[in-house]
């Protein structure tokens, strides 16, 4: 069995525990505490999960390094080798307030190239992943790239900072000539409305390395562009202004503002 | 049996009839046309739906009057009597570029009171519905009403024009003192959103009678406050700036800006 194959039916596996951990624990009370600000939250669920997802990368793959959201993996300085990407609960705020649309996502790179992506809608239990050159899939059955939509012709996803902060005053405009806004709260159902085709483009203000790093393969494979504001490559080893838009609607994001 | 329960027993059998009638309509083409803007669409469905339901309510209820979006109904000057709030598809955007994320609403009310009200949540068949002084409830299920939490406690939905538009920028401050916004394109759903306790408030600079009749019975069982951008009550004959929330959010929301 190749490498990736044998990763790929583990981290199934991996995301279907994790899924009965988040089950079995709506039971006993969450414990919630703020990190960087009153609306950027933790919860012994992302720290227990995460802390799962990395003994069990570690314990079969004992040579590779891994970038966690709550710091359970290895402080990168670089992307050499094979390195994991893990986002426990991406859509914290959601998982505490609504009890739903938050996901569980799991990247690995080889040498800084995407190889493999996961993206669990833990609500809906759908997992969306995507292997370079093999394609896209949700629950195992291959989808097809959406169409290339500009701007005027389909949805934009944003988060909640780049509509009410004067910074990004100039995406407003940018927002008004898409056919309309939408935002779920969390990077990884927001990639999963960009493979489905729903919206045509995500700009978000702050993204890290794990709310990227798989959307990134998946959206790759299906054409898409993926970039920071000023039209470079995201650097997953730092937070993103980050754009995951179509090809044609990329031009027009990239240079209207 | 009673003139509520009677039309309770017809509204649902409805519903899952205007479900099927979406259902099968997936597999012919959708004709779409724009209504007032590129981005207010109709569709033949849309038109289909709202005909057959303005056709049952007349055949069973003749005397009762009927408020449509698609002009099935009456042009209505006052709200006597007994009056129908109908919107086919509500959502019509995403129903056309996503063909989830939608729908289907009637309400019920009396000498300008609100009797019953009713949301098919179409992609998760989900049916929400309200009848006055009896309770809302999920498929038939008892809800309990959301906690009353103030606006930096929870998240904000709006619509895409509160965010760009610069008509309505004291609202984004007011947006920026909750968690964080959402949008999902349907006040159908925000409503949902709001009935979970997902949300705390939906503010929309725009909605007609029929977006606003269910949500407003369900949401008032509840405790939430509905009004306009000036806290006044909102009128069913016309388009309101609306602002569903908590009672205690909706001081803030209606005396902040």
């Amino acid at each position: 069995m190749s490498e990736i194959n044998k990763r790929d039916q583990l981290i199934k596996q991996w995301i279907k525990e994790t899924a009965e951990m988040i089950e079995d624990a709506k039971e006993e009370s969450l414990k919630v505490e703020e990190k960087s600000a009153r609306n950027d939250l933790v919860t012994n669920m992302d720290k227990q999960i995460e802390e799962a997802l990395t003994n069990k990368i570690r314990s079969n793959f004992p040579e590779d390094r891994i970038c966690g959201e709550e710091g359970f993996g290895d402080n990168l300085e670089d992307l050499n080798g094979t390195v994991w990407f893990i986002d426990p609960i991406d859509g914290t705020l959601n998982f505490v307030l609504q009890q739903e649309n938050f996901a569980v996502m799991i990247a690995v790179y080889e040498e800084g190239k995407g190889v493999q992506g996961y993206i669990y809608d833990v609500t809906s239990k759908k997992l969306y992943h995507g292997i370079k050159g093999q394609g896209v899939f949700c629950n195992d059955k291959p989808l097809s790239a959406p169409e290339n939509k500009g701007l005027s012709e389909g949805l934009m996803a944003t988060n909640s900072q780049l509509m009410t902060q004067d910074a990004f005053s100039e995406y407003r405009v940018i927002a008004g000539k898409s056919m309309g806004v939408r935002m779920l709260g969390s990077a990884g159902l927001e990639v999963i409305e960009l493979i489905k085709g729903n919206v045509i483009a995500y700009v978000a203000t702050k993204l890290s390395p794990w709310d990227i790093a798989p959307g990134k393969i998946m959206l790759e494979e299906f054409g898409y562009k993926i970039s920071n504001f000023s039209g470079e490559p995201v650097n997953l080893l730092k937070t993103n202004q980050t754009i995951f838009s179509t090809a044609r609607a990329f031009d027009e994001i990239v240079t209207n503002k």
